[in-house]
């Protein structure tokens, strides 16, 4: 089994709404509303491509139930822990005359210390019995930046590998646990290796200086440039197709949930990377975040292409 | 007891949003929610009023569940019919930095004609226990708009007073029953008269069309100018002090359960009307929708006045 684990689980609302204009009132005849969160885009993807996977993170109130109602019906299993408060919406109003998107995205609950070590607890016991725990977003309200990396080891401890997709501080924080693989974006691996420039040649510096540091794997997704990424000491280059790009949210968590289905079944590293690029491209064709077909996967995997470059 | 009918219970939510600007991301960082819906908030300031009241309506989904809780924790007793699908959000984005309200309403749930008469059975329920039933706001879709004309009906059957506060097609038809008393604006009970005048005497003639109909009382609230109001064949003119307005969403639904307060409690039409007039003054000076206080209400009774004119 997969487990994803989603720290501050969301309500993704979409508004469609021609004419958005502010200081109106608009009545709203066309939305859509999902359970939403990078870990559980990442469950959606794993669903999809026919993996067992289970759904964690925090919950709170009747959004989470909402939430937890949501994974039910997509026939997602999930195991959340529920908090006080209420979980967050993140509302996008996307206006189709113009192609605006306007974004509200609400704090959701504060942790307490409680609800820190439960979690862990639960970390811990899907742990046993997963082969992949995959960790995506930021940390909610009152979550320690230390958290990640107390995971990386309490997953590793439990037998499972563990697979950080997080920013800033609790990206550098939870990398000291050397987790199996981490994906940052361009800027944010030149700023892990402190680097001011932005070209390729930097990229790979950092690619290596990441994998020097005991971090077995490192995608660097740089949008319809495809991706450089790290595995075992050697760098590829993925180069995906040109596509009509319906929207591109969610798809570096598409992304990851190919690399680790392709992890768990003992692809090669460029099968794995081939099957990343796959779903991250899937998902940007597709409306709504994670919500790709196997048959579009594999359509899109034989126009990809990955080449070792050192 | 009071019962009110809110047919589309919504969860009213406020963004307070600097800046908010078309086509960027937001963190909401201040917000509230409240249950929300023109027949809640009446039950809210009869309940301010310490009067006995239950809501009652449609609900559904886990918005429906947050809108019982929210009326359970302000100590509204409720009784809703749940159905299928999700009660609407009402979100209203406000800038303080420029003072707009962007607002943006869901539709809420479609009814199945099952809906409808379980609806309608617990409204003759309630009304066996109630002296008045206040029937506030829009109709839901599936909800067919000679609704409030059954439920008219169906209260006096049950010996109680029918109160009715819609618009459009619904009062048009909702009117036939002769409910005891509506509160249409200005320019909607010069529609229901035809006039296409819009002074002083027209809306005077158009009260009195009203009142011959058989309705006993008419309100039509004229804002910061008070209002004109027809009760047993006479006219009275609502004078109210000039306040510091800071929200006037929720002031018609204050004024009505002012006005069904005070005829609960016999009072005379002048102090019926006063009561009102203090209610809907009281909720303007509040933030939120029929957050008033009986202290405030009292106070503002003092300098508000009731003249009779014809």
């Amino acid at each position: 089994m997969i487990t994803t684990i989603t720290m501050n689980a969301a309500i993704d609302k979409t508004y469609i709404t021609p004419s958005f204009a502010i200081d109106k009132l608009h009545r709203v005849k066309e939305m859509y509303a999902f359970a939403g969160g990078k870990g559980i885009n990442v469950a959606r993807v794993v669903h999809a491509l026919q993996e067992p996977v289970t759904a964690s993170g925090i919950i709170a109130g009747h959004n989470g139930k909402f939430i937890e109602a949501a994974l039910a019906e997509e026939g997602i299993a999930h195991q959340f822990v529920a908090v006080e408060g209420e979980s967050r919406l993140c509302l996008a109003i996307t206006d189709p005359s113009t192609g605006s998107v306007t974004e509200l995205l609400e704090a959701g609950p504060a942790l307490t210390e409680e609800d820190v070590e439960l979690m862990k607890l639960t970390i811990a016991r899907l742990a046993r019995t997963s082969t992949h725990v995959v960790m995506s977003g930021s940390l909610p309200q009152g979550c320690p930046v230390t958290f990640y990396k107390d995971c990386v080891d309490i997953i590793r401890e439990n037998g499972a590998s563990p697979i950080l997709d997080t920013s800033g501080d609790a990206l550098v924080s939870g990398m000291e646990g050397r987790p199996l693989l981490i994906k940052p974006n361009e800027h944010e691996v030149l700023k892990l290796t402190g680097s001011d420039h932005a070209d390729e040649d930097a990229i790979l510096q950092a690619i290596h200086a990441v994998m020097e540091q005991g971090i077995q794997s490192v995608v660097v997704s740089l949008g319809a440039q495809g991706a450089l990424a790290g595995m075992y000491n050697r760098i590829y280059r993925v180069t995906i197709p040109k596509v009509d790009v319906l929207n591109t949210v969610g798809s570096g968590d598409s992304m990851i949930a190919g690399l680790v289905v392709g992890d768990k079944r003992g692809m090669l590293p460029e099968e794995q990377l081939k099957l990343g690029a796959a779903c991250g491209t899937a998902n940007a064709l597709t409306p709504a975040a994670g919500m790709v077909s196997l048959t579009q996967v594999e359509e899109l995997m034989k126009s990809i292409s990955v080449q070792q470059i050192s």
